[in-house]
């Protein structure tokens, strides 16, 4: 019980970790054990139908993700007074509501990703292996495409003059400032997938692992109200993509590689946070 | 253990299911047992008084469903500046919140429908019986039809000048259009509804089911930030009956059809994906 | 466990109840026990700290709710433009995520009524003493006027010319309107309180009785969207007598009766429908 | 059993604890055990790497409080319409949001505060060092700093114009309303947080103190509802400071005490209401 996991000693070993009572008061010591690190290639993983669900999982929840969320701004963009519409701060509600029911339906199926930024990140974490994230990202980009598509087919016009949900640098801002706003934004949304997913938590909190979609959806919400101005929010490369790719125009092309390298950094650096700080695992003995 | 019910083997037996760690870790193998598919017809059921107070238990909740949604609609149509009421989000949160609340307090007592649709889906994956899903359906139209027409009683000339919250397709679409956002937004409340009330993720989390009304309740927000433009929102066959019979104008009933067929569609679909490809149930060898 | 307490027997016996498997499947039989209805007057407990306490912490609630909720009522009414307020969907939000907040803080203390009509029914139903139920009301009284009180003291005349968030039936309703719309109000919070607390629910969840002042909360949100127009909305008699005495004008006081009219018939339909109805207590032979 | 600990009694001691059957029924006896008082100082915990995480974490989580809530508030600020922004609404989402997500992410790992305020109140409860609490509060306020700074960064002439989120008394208030206002403002907040990470109910909701930030964080959103138009809403010195900071204009300066001695007033109050009248501590005879 001393010599504990998350506790790396700077000191003597006798000293058994305190925590300052907050919210969520640690007075028992829960055994809890690290998952193992998931193999780079699982060819079993292949041969089993759980693995090709969970892609279909991921495939048709991106879908649905875009298809609601780009009709909301649809909704909004066509309306000259934006006060009869839902209005920006509805858009914020619709991908982050969105993430919510989503991460609900698919975290036992897939583990509720729906987002390539998230999959890298657990990625870089271990937690899953690189063939299933690479198929994950597939099928969230296919469906994103897809969810994007029947929205244009909708309005077909309308899509098109009204920018169709493509992330774009607005203007008054730079590359960089789009940039940054992609890497902070991702970064809170993975930091609190991390959190969320801790195993620690998890040991802990054995009863509700049900409750962790409502704070990642309200992450969401978040960066949305924050960033919305800026770049219209990305921090979801199929999100992205998947708008891009039907709207089709220059203006979108040419800024997409921001909403790829920025969610991929900030991803990075949330797992690099939560491993190397939180979970400090680079400095345990064992 | 091996062999487990929900993993369709595509190749050898010996590779046990491994879930990709995202916010729903599954490490310890739980055992469940899928409920057996109820009776078509169960005669039982019609001399037990928990059958007759469920019913009731469905026009209550409907009632008040249209009650509050209906009155907020008719709140924020009498306005000329949508900025001084509660706005068109704030009628989606009316929807939404709504089913939230009267599927936390009817969940334990009918197991909270509320909806035709949702009714018609988990009678299709033969959740409950026949005569149950029909007297259910009878309720909620029932329950419907008095709580818009109450709210007609309130102000009966606004009421029929500004629409009486009925569902139609709205110009600039197409009676396609609104037949495809009825279905893929009834897709998205049911396929939430499964989700919730899955047999495998009860036996996990035994000890929350409670939490399921809210992301259902969310799912009916989203739908409805997404499509009011489009139709009003429907994808409740109670609702739009309710509003039509009571604002009894021609556009509701031309349309009318469009709000049954596509949460019908909508519903089927959700049980079909979530028993074939989800639960894999017709691949299961027992 | 044939004969359960809740379903009265219309027919043979040998029926067990069958639950529609919804969002709350019921598949195991758990036991749970009606708690004994609370005496009239109950001498010793005059004589507890914690029936003081517990006044205390209605009393300190109540001034909260008001405070908060009015001062939201006052930042919206005195802004010419309400686009650049929360606006009236910020309003409801007050009202009932305060509740929310509320209940969350003091249902462990006082059983979290902060109204005296969900005290009220409480009582209808047996589930606290007369000498309590008084008690409560009185200090819920005491607690909204020094609220409002307060909110007052920061700005005088803008509240008195802004109608310092007293209930008044608006034009274009008639007081039977406002008296309809208060008792249907009152009696979805009621309802959803009741549905909280019940035994059998807490029985089956036994371990999340703290997640019922979300719905609580959201009742109390929605019922103010959707009659915010018609009466501003009470279905809280001691909100709407503490904003009455603090204004101090001829029609807050000519309407005021219905404040509290509306809110106890409400409430005592609510006790109705679930001791009769949803509980069938009249017809339990035992 | 009897004289339990927290029932200060009047009267004899053979009256056992009544619980009005509220939302939070409390019918078996469970035993808590109020934790100790924690050290004034405590070296050991100088020693432990748990203790720096810890501050980092704090760090972390005020930064990304300040950098998402002042992007709110300036992408609120710079339109000319209100109606095509997030809105003052938004703006409340914003702060309450970013509390609840924050706390939910870093109760374990530092107890969430995020809030010199919170941390005061608790340390007054001997709930924490004051080493610590001292470290707590340096980490946040150079947290917020930093967050704030990178928001200026995006657009410097903006942020300078627009007022860069810092809390200042608004006209028409005065300085006396500012104070009364972050007072009781910080006192719902800090009463929450006592309220949720109180013994007793840990003990009794053990499974379920992950639920605790969904109420602390819309504490914060109700607090903003109401008092942007006075303030702006503080309530947590480190976010008014680095606000002012990065601002750094004189009408910031001026009224800044206010925004430190209002919420450490307020979360006194709080404490001395939890400790004194809810827990009885100073009545108990052990």
């Amino acid at each position: 019980m001393e010599n504990k996991e998350e506790d790396v000693r700077l000191g003597a070993n006798k000293f058994s970790e305190r925590q300052p009572i907050g919210t969520a008061a640690q007075t028992q010591d829960k055994d809890y054990r690290e998952p193992p690190a998931a193999a780079l290639f699982d060819p079993d993983e292949l041969a089993s139908w759980s693995f090709y669900r969970a892609g279909i999982a991921e495939f048709i929840a991106t879908f649905l993700f875009l298809y609601i969320s780009i009709m909301t701004v649809m909704g909004v963009s066509k309306s000259d007074s934006k006060c009869s519409t839902v209005g920006i701060q509805g858009i914020a509600w619709a991908f982050g509501g969105m993430i919510f029911a989503l991460v609900y339906c698919t975290a036992g199926i897939s583990g509720g990703h729906i987002n390539p930024a998230v999959t890298f990140g657990l990625f870089l974490a271990r937690k899953l292996s690189l063939t299933r994230a690479f198929f994950y990202m597939v099928m969230q980009c296919l469906g994103a495409i897809c969810g994007a598509g029947v929205v244009k087919g909708f309005q077909k016009h309308l899509y098109q003059s009204k920018g169709g949900g493509a992330n774009v640098v607005n203007g008054g801002y730079t590359k960089g400032d789009g940039l940054g706003a992609e890497i902070v934004g991702t970064f809170v949304l993975v930091y609190t997938v991390f959190s969320a997913t801790d195993a620690k938590r998890s040991a802990r909190d054995s009863h509700v692992p049900i409750l962790a979609p409502l704070p990642i959806g309200f992450a969401v919400f978040l960066v949305h109200l924050a960033t919305i101005p800026i770049t219209g929010t990305g921090i979801n490369p199929a999100r992205s993509l998947g708008a891009a790719i039907i709207y089709n125009q220059k203006p979108a092309w040419d800024d997409h590689w921001i909403f790829w390298v920025g969610p991929f950094i900030g991803a990075a650096l949330a797992a690099l946070y939560h491993q190397v700080v939180i979970r400090a695992i680079p400095f345990k003995s064992k």
